[in-house]
């Protein structure tokens, strides 16, 4: 195996564990049982753990103890997960499956997985704030740049633009981009933001975590909306051509498959750019340059 | 205007200007202002505001500052109001009227609803962790108690007891008595723990408030089950019977209208004994009181 993938593998083993042992319940009779069942659901499906990776990566290239990122690197887990399962409900994109397997309210009910969703949203803040390994000044800045990423300037209302520009066909690239950073790019800075607090960095390296943060968020989705043209179901583990079928704008739909390519390309070097003030930046530098040429 | 009255409007008043503070946007033209609207429409649509009272009462009794209490008094009334949204949801109570408007899912339409809800849920971590009138160990308390009495172990786990609870019909006086603390007394304790908090309390008084505000949670809920009973439509804002008419266990459907009122008036007395060691506890006797009383 590979360092980068020793690395990964340790990464996603420690929130994978964290994320069993912060939502153990001890009385197993307890009556809410089946809360905790389907919040375990969604957290188990797995996915590619990239936030949390991210918290792990800027706290360890900048010098800082893995352990004091355990708790924002499984906040920013529950937190994309939370978002998933809402986004699936009926009234929103209304998904049956999630990475092959049943969507949450598919299995356990809407009203179930709006709890479930709910209930994700508010343990991240409760961790944080009763981890061991975090200093109280480290918790307040942690907790004040997650919420306001989370919230209705960050990835939620991301989603209110989402679905708002779908009933438009004139969107525009700067409304796309905007869009794109609130939904996905802002989740993607804190995280990188996060593990750079749990390593005391500076406000200056804060922000080139952010800055990092934006330009691998924007790739990611440029990246998603090629994917969804030019891959298969079978890779994707998803129905391809849904963006054209939803008359969706994407990068693609905008400037084509070439210049979308190409945008993509950019942003990853912009991001690169902005890593060169990271010491330890070897795992962060690969991680970026895997995700640009990802599968799905 | 009596000393009690003028105390409870300034509480009030201070409530709904710093909730409009809160949720303002400087950027008018933010393409996710309807987002923004549909939070302002269920902040604003009133209620008693009973839980930031709770905070700004036990604040002051404890001889903290008032404006420190601003902070989490909003932020546990954003909290009332996010439940509030998502309970209305046709998936969950599917209730088409809130305090005579039309409830949130009506005016905004469902997935509206749902991501406001979702962005009031985050908002209060967000404006705790960066109220300059807070220490970072008074925030990391108030947000750890917080997202506790909110989260799977609190007020949404209640909800969950609550809903699974309507399936049966062999509900316990111990079960009902659990559910109505995860759903109402947590909410209502943590309110006035908060209060004790910015007021640099003995954990010794914290407990005390959190004893109070369980017991006072639960006279609360008990008088909610005799009024769906005792009270017209016109004097509740809503229609009487539901209970009954859903087949709910209840204190009424349990021992009967007169031993509910003698459980909700016992309630009382216990929580208005927990406030012998608050300082100066006049106000929130007569609050106490007047809450035993109430006809909606």
């Amino acid at each position: 195996m590979s360092n980068f993938d020793a690395k990964m593998a340790q990464y996603i083993k420690l929130t994978e564990e964290n994320l069993s042992k912060y939502n153990d319940h001890t009385e197993s009779n307890a009556p809410q049982k089946e809360l905790i069942d389907a919040m375990n659901y969604s957290l188990e499906a797995g996915g590619k753990r990239v936030r949390p990776a991210l918290v792990y990566a800027f706290c360890e290239a900048l010098g800082g103890s893995l352990t004091s990122a355990i708790a924002p690197a499984c906040a920013i887990e529950m937190i994309h997960t939370f978002s998933l399962i809402h986004d699936d409900l009926p009234a929103m994109d209304n998904d049956d499956f999630r990475r092959g397997k049943p969507s949450c309210h598919k299995k356990f009910g809407e009203a179930m997985a709006i709890l479930a969703g709910d209930a994700l949203s508010v343990l991240p803040y409760e961790i944080i704030a009763d981890s061991p390994d975090l200093t109280a000044d480290q918790k307040v800045l942690i907790i004040s740049v997650l919420a306001n990423s989370v919230g209705r300037d960050g990835m939620i209302g991301g989603q209110v633009i989402d679905m708002l520009n779908e009933e438009r066909s004139d969107v525009t690239e700067e409304e796309l981009r905007n869009m794109y950073r609130c939904k996905t790019g802002q989740l993607i800075a804190v995280s990188c933001v996060m593990g750079a607090i749990c390593a005391d960095a500076s406000r200056e390296t804060l922000r080139s975590a952010a800055e990092y943060g934006l330009r691998l968020g924007l790739a990611f989705q440029i990246i998603d909306d090629i994917l969804d043209v030019t891959s298969t179901q079978e890779e994707l583990g998803k129905p391809i051509g849904s963006d054209e079928r939803e008359n969706k704008t994407t990068f693609v739909t905008l400037f084509g498959l070439e210049k979308a390519i190409e945008l993509a390309d950019k942003a990853t070097s912009e991001a690169l750019e902005w890593l060169d003030s990271v010491e330890d930046n070897a795992f962060l530098k690969e991680l970026t340059e895997k995700l640009l040429r990802r599968k799905n």
